[in-house]
Order: C-alpha cells, then structure tokens, then sequence
C-alpha cells in the first residue's frame, strides 16, 4: 500500500474543510444546501451510468480501492524473478520451471510462463503476451473511465445547478436582500462539481494511470524475460539486458542485492 | 439492452427537473422559454445538418436506439463460437464448418469464416478482415459524430442566445425591476445548451465509444479466431490462446463453464 | 451536391435572424455595429492571411464550394466500377484497359491505373500510391486550415473588441445611463465571432473533414481494386474483397444491383 | 517572400489600432499602461527564457524572420531538379552529378546526392536521410515553441495582472468614481496579453508550421528523387512518379511547362 | 548549467513583485493572506501526493535541480566522441574500447559500448538500447508528471478558495463596505494559483520537455553510433553519417572543429 496516496486525500479534504471553517468564522452551515449535493453527485452518477455498463459502474469501488492500495510490485523483483527462473532453466531444463509456476503472483507472468514450460512456439507465446497486454490496456482503460466521466460530468451538473440558481434569483429580485443569498446557493453546485472533480475524480485517475503505466513497464520487462528464457539466455546475460528497465541508481542497487543474494 | 443507460438517463433528467422544482418552488414556468428552446435546438441541428451527409444525420435515430439498446455479446460467447467451430473443423473436416455460417449473427465473423471455408489464401482472409474493420471503425465513427457535433454546436448557440439576450436587456436599461428577468431569459438558452450537451449528447456519444470499443475488443478476438481455424490449431489450445482476452476472474468462470458444456 | 449542408446553413442563419428579431420586437438595428463588424471579420481574416500563403488563402471560395457542392462519389459505384474493369481484364487482357482510362473521373484511380497498364512492378505502384494519398491528405488539410483558422483568429478579435469596449466604458461612467448602452456594444464584437466560428467557420470545416473522410475511404478501396487488378484476380472474389468497405446493408442492395447489372 | 504574412500582419494591427481610434473618439491614451505592458511582455518573456536555453531564445528574431521572409522552393521546382537530375546521370554516369551539387541550394538534397555520387549503400541512404529529417523536425519545432510559450505566458501574465489590479481596486472602493478607471486599468493586461498572442505569437507559430509542412513534403519528394536516382529510374518514370505530390491542376502545369523546356 | 532559466524565473518573479508594488503604491500586505495561501500550496501538493507515489513525490527537489541545471551534453560532443572510438576501434580494435568505458559520463552509451566490446549480437544490443530508452523516456515522463500535475491542482484549489470566499461573502452582504475586501481576499486564492501554475510549474515542466528532448535527440544519435561502431564502419563515413542530426551551421563549425583537432 502507497500512503502517500491515503495522507494526500485527507489532507487535501482537511485543508478544504479548514478554508471553510476558518473562513466563515466556524458557521460551515451556510456550504451545506442538501439540493444542491443531491445535484451534483446525483447528476454526475447518474450520466455516468448512462456512458458505461452497469457492471463497469458497479466496479468503481473496487477500481478505487485499486487506485487507493496499489499492489504493483517494483520492476525490479520482477527482473530478479527471471533472473532465478532462468537459473533454473539453465540448471535443471525448462520443464523443471513448472514447479515454480503456481508461486507467481502476476497472473501475466504465470500464463507465458505455462506456455513456455508446454513448449509453445515462440511467436504464438509473443502473440498470446501481447493479446493479453491489449485486453489489460482495455479493461485498466474502462476502469480509468468511470472515474474521467463522474469528473467531467459532476461539475457540468454543478454549473446547470449554478445556472438555475442564477435564473431563480434573477427572477426574484425585487427584494435586494435576498441577491445575495440567492446567489451564494447558485454557486454551492459550482463549487461541489468541482471539489468531485478535483480533489476526487481527477486525482485518483491520474492515480489510477501511474499504476497502469508502471504496471505496463512491469509487463514489458515480462515480456523480455519470457523471451530471454524461450532462447534459453545466460541468467547473467538476461540480468544485464532487464537491468537497463531501471534508472542507474536502482540498477546499482539491484546488482548490490543480486550480489548479496 | 443494457438497462443503466436508460436507468442513468432517466434519473439524470428527473434530478434536473426536481432541482428546478424545488428551487423555484414549483414555479418552473420560468425556466421554459419558446424562443430559446428552438435556438439552441434548433440551431443546433441546422449547424450539424451543415456538417454531416443528409442520410447520416438522419441516422441520427438509430444511432441512439444503438447506444441505448446495446445488442453487443460479451467476449466469452465469442471465445466459445470460436472453440465450437474448431471443435467441429477437426472433427468433420473445415467444409463442415459451412452449416454453421447461416446461425452466426455476426457478420464479420460470418463472413470471414466463409473465407476460410473456401479455401482462401490466409493473407487475403487476414487483408479482408483488416478492411472490414477499417470500415467499421469509420462508420462507428460516423455515428458518434453526429452527437458529437449537437454536443458542440448546442452549447454554442446557446452562448449566443446569451450575447443576443444580453445585448438586448443592455440596450433597455431604464427600467431597473427589468434588469433581473431580462437576463434570466439571456441565461436560459446557457443553460438549454449544457442540457443538451451534458445530459444527452456527450453521455450518448461516450456510450457509443464504450460500444465501439468493446465490439472492437470482440472482433480482435474473431480475427485471432479466424487465424487458429485457418492454421487449423487444436481446439483446446485456441481457447487458452483466445482466453488471455478476457479478465482472470472471467477466464476461470469462463473455464467452468466449458467444463460443465 | 448534397442539400443537408445547404438546408442546415439557411436555418442557422435563419433561426439566428429569428432569435434578434422577436428577442427585441424587430428592432434589430441595435445588433449592428460596422466598426464591431470590420474588427472581427477583417481582424480574422488578416491573421489568417498572416498565417497561410497568399495563393492558399484565395482558394477559401473554392473550399467552401467544395464544402457544399460535395461531388464525392459513394463507396459502391467505386466498387462496382473495379469489378468492371477486373471483368474487362479478364476477358480481354490489361492492355484493354487502355480504352477505360480516360472514362475514369476519379485522377488518382486514373493514374494508377494508367500503371497498371504500363506494366509497372507492382511494388512501385503501391508507393505511387501511397505517395499521392500523402499529397491528397496534405492538400486537404491545408484547405479546411484556412477556416480551421478564420474560427480561431475571429473570435480572439472579437475578445479583443470587447476588452477594448469594456475600458472605453469603464473609463466614462460618469453617466450611469450609458453604461448599458456601452457594455452591449461591447458585446457585439464577441458575438460577431461567436457567429463567425460557430455559424460558419468550424461547421464547414467539420464538413471538409467528413468529406476528406469519404474520399480517403473511396481511394483505400481504389488502393485494393488497383492491387487486385494487378494480381488479375477473379472479378467476384474482388467484389466480395471490395464489399467489406461497405455497411452489411449496403453491401445486399449492391449484391441486388450487381446481379440485376 | 510571401506578402500575404506581412499584409496580413500590417492589417491586423492597423484594424486594432482603428478600433481603439474610432471606439475611443481619438483618445487613444487611455489604451495605455506602462506598468501593464511591461508586466505583460516582460513576464512572457521571462518565462519563456525560464523554458528554453538561451540560445535557442536568442534565436527568435531569426525564426520570425524565417516566418516573415519564407524562402521555400514550390514543389513543381524540386520534381523538375531532380529530373533534371535523371537526365544527366543516365546520359553521362551518376559521377556526373559531381558537377551539380554545389550548384543546389538545398543542403539535404546537396547532402544526400553526394552519398549516391560516392557509391554509398542505398540503405544508408535510406536511413541517414531520415535522421536528417528527424534533426530538421526537431529544430523546426524548438523554433516554433519559442513563440507557442510567448502565446501562452503573456496571456497568462496578463490574466495575472488583471487579478492583481481587481484585489488592488476591490480594496479601495471608497471612492465609486475611482472603479471603473480602476477596473478599465485592471483590463489591459488581459487585453495587452491577448493582443501578443492573438495578433503576433500564435499566428506567427501557424505560419512557421505551414512553412515546415511545406518544407517536409519537398524533402519527402526529396527522399523519394534520392531513392529514384540511385536506383537508376527512367527520367521520365521518375517524374511522373514525383508529378503525384502535386496537385492534378499543378501536374497539368508541371507537364506543360516540362515539355516547353 | 543554463543561466536563461535562472535569469528567467528571477526577472518573472521581480516583474510580478513590482507590478503589486507600483500598482498598490508600496502597499502590499493586501495581497497576503496566510489561509489563502496554505490552500492553494497544500491542496495542490496534498492532491498531487494523492496522485503519485510518495518517493516520486520526494524527488521534486530533484526534478526541479535538473531543469534549472541541465547537464545536457551538446549534440556535436556525442558526435565526437564516437568519431574518436570509432577511431580507436579501427586502429586498436574493438577490445582496445575498454580502456575508454570508464571514462564516459552517459551511462546509456557507457553500457551500450560494454554490449559492444563483450562481442554481443547486433540485435540483441539494439533491442537493449530500445528497452532503456523506453525506460528513460517513462522516467522522464514521471518526472515532469510532478511538475504537470502541481500545475494543474494548484489553479484548481485556487478556484474552490476563490469560490468558498465568494459564498462567504454574498451571504454577509448586510454592510455594503465589506464586499470589495471580502471580494478582494476571494480573488487570491485564483491569483496564488495562476502564479505557482503559469510562474513555475509548467514552465519547469516545459523545460523539462525541452531537455528531455535534446537527451532523446542525443540518445539517437548514439544509437546510430552505436550501430555504426559494431558495424565497424570507416570512422569519417560514421562522422557525415552522425553529422546530420546539427543544423547546417553547426555542421560547419563541427567540421572546423574536427578538422583543427
């Protein structure tokens, strides 16, 4: 689990909510307008759920939960993760890597790996990894999506709010002192949209895409290490070529621990 | 059909009319206006009618009744047209194959296994099916635009509306108590606009993209399909290579259910 | 010629005219402004000659007919006129082609058929191709730029109208009776360029762009006929090859024609 | 030279400078704020600098020069250069060619004659012709993002400064008479910043784009000459191979003029 | 280390600092206020953790250390250095470049050279400088991501201040003389977010992209050196080669250069 992802949400909402607090002298009461919310979240919801299938939809806690406790691993317990397959390879024959088959997390890795352990041609095996890697791209692209839509469509809910809001208060205007007030409430659905939007939506798709990207460089260092063990490459040839995935720091490091190891 | 679209439609609608109700106090007549309902609808069609082809606009109908009544099948049925056909084609021989073509509802994939029935060079079936899906992927295109652009154009006229209502009440300012409802009118076509953008158009249009990618996912499948029959590969091991489409919790429902057939 | 662009601009223009019209009881001389007027249409037009070559820029009357005179031949006649001359190849030898080129309408398709009969290696007719699809496509850009351009640099003029409207009234507010007044004329400027992009300007680029669309479809189907032709394929298994750039229905009514032909 | 880019420019301002002329009755002093226009321009530049090296910043006179003053051979010239070109190596040897280099102006045409002259490998060619070309589309574009960042940061200061003379007026309403000078003062950074990008930087760095497209498809006709020559084409292969980059009404010119010369 | 970026951010930030002091006449604690402030500074840096994992996060003083002082090598030093051991290569053969490894800063071409002289495949070496650029460029890309998305979320925190002091103040409009401060500190929040957006974050970003790009323009030309040493090709023959990626100016003054030395 990434904290910084968890102190971040709630410091971005504590400092939101201490603007407001110590704006308004402790009287929070007057940003509450339960319409309002009903409004905008619903509104955002509820366009959300016209865009994407209900099921996709019905994922959202699970994508966030995701976004929220990112299980990626560091590229570089992959690279060590095919380094000793081809140690094993090399020592003991291709077929001696089932054994190690049912240990691997990374459903991706596992599945070439079978292949590779049936004898699988070795253009069907790059085939297969890169089917498998368009479907990732897609199904990590959809989860992406209900998020993008809820922060692009909340706020479009808050400014429709803000702009009946505006048509009420115009209409009303003969008592100059309810102006005021009037357009304060017509500017609560403005400010709700984009809160959803920006300390919400947005932040966790970004989120969402960094684990994405880092998984998919996961999946390309896979996909170079399948294919160094199809060849049957040196384990320390096939070390060299996987370390260049990470920056010289972290290669200087792998090689310390590889060492150790 | 897929019933969130329709469920998320029609609950975005009601929570805009109920915002309206309850803030206007049930007095919602203020909020309609003929005159700016027929210009920003009005020109908005009349824009994308300049933009798009007569018999594509249209289309305009059952471009929406597609995006709401999604016939699109999930990508394990797919997987296992595909199994099936292997199945009989090892069995029975690729001629065998012919009785099936009629009950595929798929026209692509009809139409591309004709190919292989007849014996076609497997470069030409692949060239084919690439021109299919070109085709395809044009037309898809075609449609969502014709949302794309009411979604664009609306808005636009809507802010017109606005500058002429504006200029309109600029130009009558001596009577102060005319101020607030002149401009409430100027707003209403701002507003008319992000409706039709933000609650039919764009949502239908993101609909449509959803659509077109998931059929676009299947037809991926197919060709990868097409390719296993034409090669002639085991059954079995077309359904692993075909499998790595779908999601690992699909994949293991998937697997169950070809046990249990 | 297709009328929908022709209808869809009348009714902008008219549903426009409208909306001032009974928006201010038929007094619409307050909509006019000749020094507005100059400043967002010449404004526009100076920057885009700024920004484009002389010669590109005189060709804008010969885009916009283009845009609504769209002679762009459907994707079947394309097709059926390959089947043609596939036939003719067949039966009479390619040199009989000879007599049908300058039937051609179509320059490209004329071209490269012209190669084909020259007995040019198939490898050099397919860069010919592709080299003049690269110059077609630039082409088209460059014409549908000139009023991508006019849609941007029109409105930016009509910003900069307003802002310099807007200080001329703020600087003489002594009378409060003239803020009004000056405020609406400051507007115009921005609603002439609202106008100019949204009415004119990106719809009849958005037409370009469909149209470009088309005739890219139309000349990837003349890429395939012109290869076939030259790989002396069968007619009917070209027709069935070409047939897949048409929608399912499309291609059983072109089936129909081609029968009863 | 192209006039139209100094005809357009000249007009552009002399329609904005009439504009502030004629709205203002000839009192035209208050459209100027010497703290505004430094803030404006001196922050665009500043953090231009702060983005790109200096030397590369230096350079902005002479990109401007090069969009103002552009020398781009039409690609009619190029087709016929290498035409030209043909003749001679088929009629005296390619070593011929020697005698022509120096006397072409165009130093990736020059370069790469030279390599065929010398006996290099078409494949290296090939391949140094695109690392030129990928060099010449990396130069062109850190030309034209000196003035995409100028378009885009003076606006920015501009807006900046705008908020900075609302806060400073906000904060001295005392006085009502002093709000709107104050406010119309407020305004002439965003004016001042939409002026710079509207009317110089953006225009300026759509020119330089045009000029590079121009440029690209001549070197690619280049490229396209480069690969005929060493391959010993036919002179009049050749051409009507490169008359297709033209445009049909060009290439009836073309051929014209190629058969009175 | 590139002064303009520091000359740069400097002159910016003094431009910015006297334009609130002459505007206000030396007063200005007016445009101070601490809450304001730590909302936009802390919900932008809380909303960025959010988005990226802390330890990129931590890196920020890092990144911005790298754009304000890039060691970016000039392009016609890569050149010569490949010149040189192509020399030596030829001369002493390939084994006598070990000598030279440790003495070359970039550790991209330093491992790339290592491949080299361990007699490694051509295409195992060129698979193996693609896989590092891809992780460089992912690098990079996450690097300037920090930068992207503090310029995205501070504005966005502006606004949500700008939008909760709005509220509060059109809920107190009881005395008149409140609403121009009450306005005033509302706009802060929008101003500190326009300055920490458009006066740091996305010009260190673009600078970022800028050095990033001269790398990835430098990395080519090691490949191309690279595959040139491998191929043992005539160190003058890899110099014109490499020489293409200077503009023609600094081919010239490379060529000097080689020349004298």
């Amino acid at each position: 689990m990434d904290f910084a992802t968890l102190i971040g949400f709630i410091a971005g909402v504590a400092i939101f909510l201490w603007a407001m607090i110590s704006g308004s002298g402790g009287d929070v009461g007057g940003f509450w307008d339960t319409p309002s919310f009903v409004m905008v979240i619903g509104g955002g919801i509820a366009t959300t759920l016209l865009s994407v299938k209900m099921n996709r939809f019905l994922g959202l806690m699970g994508i966030c939960k995701n976004a929220l406790f990112n299980k990626n691993r560091p590229a570089d317990e992959m690279i060590k993760q095919f380094v000793k397959l081809a140690d094993i390879s090399r020592r003991e024959g291709v077929l001696a890597l089932q054994n190690q088959v049912a240990g691997i997390e990374n459903k991706f890795v596992a599945n070439a790996l079978q292949l590779v352990i049936d004898g699988t041609d070795p253009e069907i095996v790059k085939q297969t990894m890169e089917y498998e890697l368009m479907a990732i791209d897609a199904r990590h692209a959809e989860g992406k999506q209900v998020l993008d839509l809820l922060g692009k469509y909340a706020p479009a809910y808050g400014m429709i709010g803000t702009l009946i809001g505006l048509v009420i208060m115009l209409q009303n205007m003969d008592d100059p002192k309810k102006i005021g007030p009037g357009m304060a409430v017509a500017l609560l659905t403005t400010m709700y949209g984009a809160v959803m939007a920006n300390m919400v939506c947005l932040p966790l798709a970004d989120k969402l895409n960094n684990t994405h990207s880092s998984e998919m460089l996961n999946l390309t260092i896979a996909q170079a290490g399948i294919a160094g063990l199809q060849a049957g490459e040196n384990p320390r040839m096939l070390e060299s070529k996987l370390m260049v995935f990470l920056s010289p720091g972290a290669r200087a490091a792998g090689a310390a621990g590889a060492k150790a190891a």
